[in-house]
């Protein structure tokens, strides 16, 4: 059916109708005051989603860019750079810090698995000459569905000296994170995923410790330099042309985003989540993810039972009922699938969504009790 | 008025409507066939507007990342760059180099100057052991209004052999610019400027002689990494999360180039250029290029009359007819103003904005023959 798609891959996400009406709206000057004051709000708001003292940079960009401000910004050829792995992008991570002559080792987990803080701080441990300056690490792995117990990681990582830089991509707005508190030093994450505007717009908070390895850069990036970024947040302002429509959408999104409270708002994630991981194993599929304390709020990858490929999940589910869901990414591909419950995502979606494939699993010839799933979902959501 | 505001800035241009509600529409996934349709014809299009059978990249940036696309995947430290500098953004490719670490050599005209060619080719005749490596320049200077013969200076820097680098951010779609002809080997350009959406994508190609250049960068940036961008570009993809709106937008604004044929476009943003400076000389006033020759067919800058101030004149023309104009930028800041007649622009615009420049100065108290400027470019633009 036409324009009925619902989007429940990790990102792009669904898009409130106000916030689109207006991105809709004509350009406004990027100089002008009226700009200078939708800033103002999006760099107050910002502060409070990222739940930081800091300043909260905004990147025309993917959430990869941000990733990229992170370490060009911090990494001189030849550093030591821990990057700690649960798939797909943690190993982006490695791979942006070995294209600026870092020297990357890496700490790599089984799919569905999450990085043990025993085994971390062995690791640490065993650095006497503090060597490692870096240590990437991803809160919620996008491409398995598995979340990292950062607060614990970056505690360890802090005792040790080296710099925590994390990718919270798709964990800000939809799992606690608290950059202050829990002393992550640097953090992006992407606007086309917790935040409910479309993709273009990236985030990067980072602290004090940061910035005097910032100082110690030799070449930071031009486009993404901290220190021009600082200048013109501070100002209400942009270094370069932002992009002014994402911008004006955000600005609207912050508000709803305030508006239910950023606790609220990963409660509801996590509601969400643990409702759905109920409901697929009800229905007697497997999860990636095998204990929900490892599972992320906003990504569940589930396997396909056995004889239905993922191909056919994934087709009939979206023609039959104008959903979409994600593929596995490289090896990973048909072999899994990843429904996001990421943004903008109420109750009746959730529920929906466990009809929809339970309704697509009976026409592809899985025997199962029907509504085994919508019923364990209402149950799950509606202890409250 | 609300909903009036019309931009006469060298970015953000107006957009066209349909372009508008494109952008409007609710995020497609970026892995989809229906998105992946999108950019065959995007990248097919914008081969036709670039005049080039090279590929062209779209990157999700500012102008200035395709600035930084550009180099940080051209520069290794200690290279030799040679920056052809006519104001703001000139100088913006040397910032770049130097944030690599590279040697940057300038050439620097005065305000509203062009590189003399004779001075170029002596400079590069006199670099006998080819140390230079690169050579920037800028087809239209957003900050002056003035414009190169890039077309001799470029084959002036093949003869010598270095690399072209040249920024059409304010000329791609407006200026002719052959980069197959002519020989430039990178050029650059951004989306909310003659391509009529908002900001927030960024254009780059480059020919063989700039990729052999590439293959010995030691560090290209992973998230501008061309390799990356080909490979994907020619899979109808993009390697990292793209601003799905933008793109779809874009699509849409591609059809009408098209439809307007690139060389019609050109000459409409020459015929309007040109009106505009006879109108404005008409009215008495000053442009800061003196030569019709040397004049961007995008931007026109202009010295207020003695005893009026940029401010007032901004001011005024906005508060009372909704047209907004640019300031000057740096030591230029309230010594000039800079009017766009970029991307979306017809005939009956640059009518209204000389008639409001009139009425501006005329409230403002300038004694001139009021209706001349507007008389000027009927004359002129009926001339077609």
């Amino acid at each position: 059916m036409k324009d009925k798609t619902f989007l429940m891959i990790p990102g792009p996400t669904p898009v409130p109708e106000s916030v689109m009406m207006e991105i809709a709206k004509h350009p406004i000057g990027h100089r002008s005051s009226e700009f200078s004051a939708v800033l103002e709000r999006v760099y107050s708001n910002l502060k409070y989603v990222f739940q930081t003292e800091n300043d909260v940079f905004v990147y025309t960009s993917s959430g990869t860019g941000a990733m990229c401000a992170a370490l060009e910004n911090l990494v001189n050829e030849g550093d030591h750079v821990l990057s700690l792995v649960l798939g797909n992008f943690g190993n982006r991570w490695a791979k942006i810090a070995e294209s600026r002559g870092a020297v990357v080792e890496k700490i790599e987990v089984e799919t569905g698995e999450v990085i043990d803080p025993e085994v971390l701080r062995k690791r640490l441990a065993e650095d006497t000459n503090k060597e490692i300056k870096i240590v990437t690490l991803t809160h919620s792995e996008t491409s398995t569905g598995a979340a990292n117990d950062i607060k614990t990681l970056c505690s360890i990582i802090r005792e040790h000296g080296a710099l925590s830089v994390v990718d919270g991509v798709t964990s800000v707005c939809a799992m606690e994170c608290k950059p202050d508190e829990w002393g992550i030093d640097v953090l992006v994450s992407g606007s086309q995923k917790g935040f409910m505007i479309p993709p273009g717009l990236a985030f990067l908070t980072a602290n004090e410790r940061a910035w005097k390895v910032y100082e110690e850069c030799k070449h930071p990036s031009f486009y993404w330099d901290w220190a021009a970024y600082r200048k013109s947040t501070r100002a209400n302002s942009t270094p370069f042309t932002p992009a002014v429509n994402l911008f004006v959408g955000l600005d609207k999104a912050l508000e709803m985003i305030k508006e239910e409270g950023i606790e609220n708002m990963n409660a509801r994630h996590r509601r969400h989540a643990m409702a759905l991981r109920k409901a697929v194993k009800a229905i007697g599929l497997e999860l990636v993810v095998k204990e929900d304390k490892n599972a992320s709020h906003s990504i569940t990858s589930i396997f396909p039972p056995e004889g239905i490929s993922v191909p056919d999940i994934r087709k009939t589910i979206t023609k039959d009922f104008d959903i979409v869901v994600a593929n596995g990414q490289n090896a990973l591909k048909d072999k899994i699938f990843r429904m996001g419950t990421l943004g903008f995502v109420c109750d009746r979606d959730v529920i929906s969504a466990v009809g929809a494939l339970e309704a697509t699993l009976h026409k592809l010839g899985y025997k199962f009790e029907l509504g085994k799933g919508v019923a364990t979902v209402i149950a799950e959501l509606g202890a409250k």
